[in-house]
C-alpha cells in the first residue's frame, strides 16, 4: 500500500464527526490523503482544511468527481442525495450513520447500488470494528457458549445538544445496538418495542430519556437495550449475550488502578471518541484497504443494505415510541448484491 | 444472647430446603436449637433429625405447640395451613418463599396477623441479608447515583428438576427479583410483562425458558429481570441499578485468579447454597435475634405482606405469560401493622 | 455437636483480639461456651465478660483448670507461661501468634507437648483458614500451573499503635506472611533477608517502614513480602505463586461497583477483622469441631511446630534487620509428633 | 503533516523486530515512508524491502546519507557503529534497545552527541509510551498516592530463543523494567541486587530463570522485579507502584469476558507484539513528529542517556548475577545536553 498512490479522499461535511473523520483519515490511515472538504458552513470547512491541507469546495456533489473516495458526514437529511451522486460517479462512499432517516430514501439507495451493480456503500457502524465485539462475535459464532439466546445491551451518553430529541434517541443512539444486534446473530429483527418510565431529571421537559428498547429477531433472540443520553458519569457501552451454555459480555475498560482512602478506581470512558478510537482507526483502515485493493465489492463491513435494515428497524421504534405498543419491522426482499458476504470484517492486529 | 436460654425452633418440612435450614439454625446459628421436625415423608424427617438431635413430630400442626418458633418450609400450598396455626398459636414462624402460592392465601394470612395484632411471619427473601445487595441498596439509598431509573438483573439457574414448569420460573425463580426490586426502591409493583423467545435446547418440550420479565415500579422504574433455569454454566445471579448521575452493580464473586494457557479463569457459583450462604447465615441470625429479643414485631426483614405482594406481582406474571400483555398489579390496601419499619435489616459484619 | 454439651472455653487476655476471639466464640461458634476471661487489666476483663456472661477470674492460669479448652491472647511474652500450663493441665490451648516472641520459648512449649505426647497447641494463623489462600493452595497443590518457583506478597495496616516498633513488622505482621509460604509449599524457610529504603512520611522517626522481605524456601523458592502498616488507605491483603505453568493469585474483594463522575469505585478493607472475619469464624469453627472430636491431635491447623518455625524465620529477619544481610534460619529436627498431618484444614461451605 | 513531504527513512537490521519497525513505520504511521533497509542477511533484507517497497542497501553504514532518519535494529554489538554513523551525518536514530550492550560503548555515543550539540538518538523503550505506564505515572506525579516507595513488577515472556542467556533476562528482558523504574521516579538507580532460586523445568540446563531483580534508587525507592522468559502461560506485565497514601497499578488486559462450565474466562496477551501495539504505534508517531518538526532536541522520549543509565544498570545486574551480591551502579556526570527535558512523552489519543 505504501508502494502504491494514496487514495484521494473527500470529506462531505465537517461538523464534528466529519472533522473526525477528516483528521483520523490524514493523521491516522496510512494510505489515504484528504484532498477536499465541503460544507453548508464555508468556514468550517476551511478551518478544516487549513489544518489538513485540503481544497474547500462549494458543494459537496461537485467534490465528488475530484477524488477517488467520498466520506459522507454530513446532516442525516443529506446522505441521499450525496450517497447517490457517489453511486452514480462509481465512488465508494463511506456514509455515517443512518444510512438516511427513512426507509424510503434508503430504498433509493439500494435500487440506485444495484442498478450499478457494485457495493460501493460503506456505512459508519463502527463498533463493527471494535475488537471486543468482534471477540463476542467470535464467541458466538464459535458454539462454546451454545445457541444465543438473549443480549443486554446498556447504550449511555453523557449528554446531548440542545436538538436532540426523544426520537433521537432511536435514531442516533440505539440505531447502533440495532446494527450490533443483527450482525452479532447474522439475523434480522423483526419486532421493536420502546418503553419508556421514570425520566431522568436533566433531561429536558417532555423528553423521555431513559428508553428500554426491545429488540426480536428471526429466531425469537430477544434484545433488551438500554439507551439514555443523560448519564452525565460516563460514555458507557455494555453488552451480553446469554447462550445456553455459557455468556459472553464486553468487559469494562481497563486503565490504572488506583486504591486510595478506602477504595479501588478506575477511570471510565466519557466520550466516545476515547471509547471507539481503535474501532475508528480500524474502520477507515479497512475501508481504505478495501478501496485499493478495487474490485466490485467496494464495502468495508456494514453495506447499504445494512444501513437499510437498521433505519427500518429505526421507525418501527419511532412508531412503537409514538403508540407504546410492539411493532413488526417489514423489510422488501434482500437483493442477490448483498447476498454474498465478500468483505469480511478485518480484525485489528499487528501492522497491515 | 449467649446467657439466655436458646430459642426453641421446630421446622416443618424437610426436603432440600428444609433441611439446609435445620442444619443452619442446629450448626451455625448461636442461641438457636432444633428440638422438632416434621414432613409428609417420615423418613426424610427422622434422616434430619438423626443429624441434629431433634425430635421427630407426626404433623407440622403438632409440633408448632411445642416450640418456641417455626420455620415452614414445606410445600407451597401447604404454607398456608402452617403460617395461620403459628399465628394463632402466638409463634414467631419464617416462611420460605413464597408466603403462599395465590394471593387469596396470602389474604388470609394478613387477615390473621392483622387480628393478632403482632407481626409474627417473616418470609425468606433471603437476598435481603446479602452483603452485596445490602450495598447496593445503601447506595441507592444514599443518593449518590441520583434517583433510579432502571434496574438490570438476571437470575440463571444450573438447572432444574423435572416436575419444573414455565410458570415456576415467574413464582420460584423471579419472585426473588420481584422482592429485590420491592426492597431496593421501597416502592410497589404495579405492572409485568413476561416475555418469551428463542428457548433452550435443554429445555423441556413445551417449557418456555429463559423468560425476559419487565417490572414497573409506582414511580415508573423499568426493571428488566432475565430468568432462566437450564443455564448449566452457573448459578449467576446480577444486578444493576442505573440513576440520573450513575450506576450500582452486583460485583462477580472473586475467588482466586488462574492465569493459565493465554487465559485468566476465576471460579463462578454454580449452587445456591454457595452464592447466597452468607446471606442465610445471616437471614437466621436476624430472626433469631428478633425473635429473642421479643416484642410486637417478631418479623425480621420481609414480612407478610412483602410476601402477599410478591405473590401477587407473580399472579400477574403468570397471566401475562399466558397471554402475551402486560398485567397490572392489584393490591388491598396496606394494613396499617406493615406501615411502620420496626425491624430493620441488620448487616453482616463482626460478632454480634 | 448441638447434640453434645458445649465446649466450656476460657479466654486468657481481653485485649482487643481476646475480645474479638471471646465475642466470636461465643456468638458465632455453635457448641462453643466461653465460661471465663482473664486479663492483667481486671476492670478490661470485667466488660468483657459482662458482655458474654462469663466469669472473670484474677490469674490466667488459675482459669485453666475450670474450663475445657483455653485461648491465649495475651501479650507475647506472657505466652509460653499460658501455654505450658495449659499442656500441663491436658487442656487444648489455642494461641494468638506468636507461639512465643523467641526460639527459646517455643523450644520449651515443644519440649512440653512432646512429653505430654499429643498436639494440645493450635496457633492463631487465621489465613489458612481464609477461603482465598484455601483455593490457592488447592491450585498450587493440583499442579495445574506447575511447580512453583516464586510467591510475591504484600500486607499493608492502615495503621499501628505507639507502641509498634521497626522490629514487630517482622514478627507481628510478616509472621502471617512467613506461615502462608511455610503452608503453602509445605516447605521449611532456610533463609530470610529484611531490606529497607524510603520511609513514609508517616512512619515515626527512626521507624523502618515499609519492608521488603526475601524468604527463601528449602527447593529454593524465593518469596518477597512488601510489609508496611502506615498504609492508611487500607488493609491491604496480596499474593501471587508464580509457577512454571501459571499462576494464582489473590483477587481483590468483591463488593458493589458505583460508576459516577467518571470513575468506578469498589471498596477495598480497611480493618483486619473484616478482611479475615470468614477465616476466624473458620478458625474457630475447626477448633472446636477438633476439640469435641477429642483423640490425640487436638491442633486444628497450624501446630506448635508451625509456630516454632515461624519465630525461628522472624528471629533471623530481626537479626537481618540489624545487620543488613541475609540470615539463614536454623531450625532443630522435628518432633515425630508433628509428621503426621491428622488435622486437615477444614474448608468454609455448606453448614457443618 | 499530511501536507509536508514523508519522511524518508532507513532501517538497519530486518530480523524480527526490524521487519516489525519497518512495517510499522510503512503501514501504520502517517508522514513515514521507509525507502531503505539494510541487513546482514540479505535475503531477509530484500523480502523485507518487497513487502513495503524500499531499496535494499548492501550496508547499513551507507544507507545513512541517502534517508532523513535511521532506524537501528540490528544485534546490540553492532548499535554503536550505526548510531555513531547516524549522529555523524546528522540523522535522527531510533536505536533499538539496548542502546549499546556495554557502557563504554554507550560511553563514546554519549559523546559523540554532546559533541554534535544535538540529542539526535531515541531508545526504543516502548513502555513509555503505552497508556497504562503513561497513566501510572500520571498518578505518581499527581501526588494523590503520596511519595512513591516501592514498585512491584512481573516481566513473564511465553518462550525465548536458543540463544537466549542467564545473562540476557537482565539485559534484554528486565532492561525494559529498569528503564521503566528510572522514568517513573525521575530518579537514578544506584544498586542493583539479581537473585535466583528455584529453576523452571522449561529452562535450559544451566539456564537460572525465573531472576528477581532488587533495584534502589536515588531516594531509596526498592523496586523488585520479577524476569521470567518460559512463562509460557503468557506475556505478562504487571506493575504497582505502592506509595505514602496509595498504589496504582497496571490492569489486566481487557477483552471479552465468557462464563462457562463454572468459570470466568478472559484471555491474556501471549505476544509483546501483542500486549505493546498501542506503544509501539505511539512511539513511532511521535518519534516521526518530532524528526519532522526539526531542531535540536530530535529524539522522542528516552534519549541516548536513558540508554546509557540502562546499559549501567544492567552491567551492575550481571556482575550481581555473577557473585550473587548488591553491586552499585556508578554513572558519569550527566552532559547538560540531557538537562532540559525539551521532548516530552505524547499521550495516545484523538487523532493526531
Amino acid at each position: 500500500m505504501s508502494t502504491s498512490d494514496p487514495i484521494r479522499v473527500g470529506v462531505i461535511g465537517t461538523g464534528m464527526i466529519g472533522r473526525e473523520h477528516a483528521l483520523r483519515l490524514a493523521r491516522r490511515t496510512v494510505g489515504a490523503q484528504v484532498v477536499a472538504v465541503a460544507d453548508t458552513d464555508a468556514e468550517r470547512a476551511r478551518a478544516v482544511a487549513t489544518e489538513i491541507g485540503a481544497e474547500v469546495y462549494r458543494s459537496g456533489v461537485d467534490l465528488i468527481d475530484d477524488v477517488d473516495a467520498v466520506v459522507v458526514a454530513s446532516w442525516g437529511p443529506t446522505h441521499e442525495e450525496y450517497v447517490l451522486a457517489a453511486i452514480a460517479a462509481g465512488r465508494p462512499v463511506f456514509c455515517e450513520k443512518p444510512l438516511a432517516p427513512t426507509r424510503a430514501e434508503c430504498n433509493r439507495i439500494l435500487d440506485a447500488e444495484v442498478a450499478a451493480g457494485r457495493r460501493l456503500v460503506t456505512v459508519g457502524f463502527m463498533r463493527r470494528h471494535d475488537p471486543q465485539y468482534v471477540a463476542m462475535k467470535e464467541v458466538v459464532a464459535g458454539g462454546s457458549i451454545g445457541a444465543p439466546l438473549l443480549m443486554h445491551a446498556a447504550h449511555r451518553n453523557v449528554s446531548v445538544p440542545d436538538f436532540f430529541t426523544s426520537e433521537m434517541i432511536v435514531t442516533d443512539t440505539a440505531v447502533h445496538d440495532i446494527d450490533v444486534a443483527r450482525w452479532m446473530f447474522d439475523e434480522e429483527i423483526v419486532a421493536v418495542t420502546v418503553l419508556t418510565g421514570r425520566v431522568s431529571r436533566k433531561a429536558k421537559p417532555g423528553f423521555r430519556d431513559p428508553q428500554l428498547i426491545i429488540l426480536e429477531t428471526e429466531s425469537g433472540i430477544l434484545v433488551d437495550v438500554e439507551a439514555s443520553v443523560n448519564a452525565g458519569f460516563a460514555y458507557d457501552i455494555r453488552g451480553e449475550v446469554v447462550g445456553e451454555d455459557g455468556t459472553v459480555e464486553l468487559s469494562e475498560s481497563a486503565g490504572a488502578i488506583v486504591k486510595r482512602a478506602g477504595a479501588a478506581h478506575t477511570s471510565v470512558p466519557t466520550a466516545w471518541i476515547e471509547r471507539f478510537a481503535v474501532a475508528f482507526d480500524a474502520e477507515f483502515r479497512a475501508w481504505i484497504d478495501v478501496v485499493a485493493a478495487g474490485g466490485t465489492h467496494l464495502s468495508a463491513g456494514p453495506t447499504a443494505w445494512d444501513g437499510y435494515a437498521a433505519t427500518a428497524c429505526c421507525e418501527a421504534g419511532l412508531e412503537s415510541l409514538r403508540t407504546g405498543t410492539r411493532q413488526p419491522v417489514e423489510l422488501r426482499p434482500q437483493p442477490a448484491l448483498y447476498s454474498t458476504n465478500a468483505s469480511t470484517t478485518p480484525t485489528e492486529g499487528i501492522p497491515r
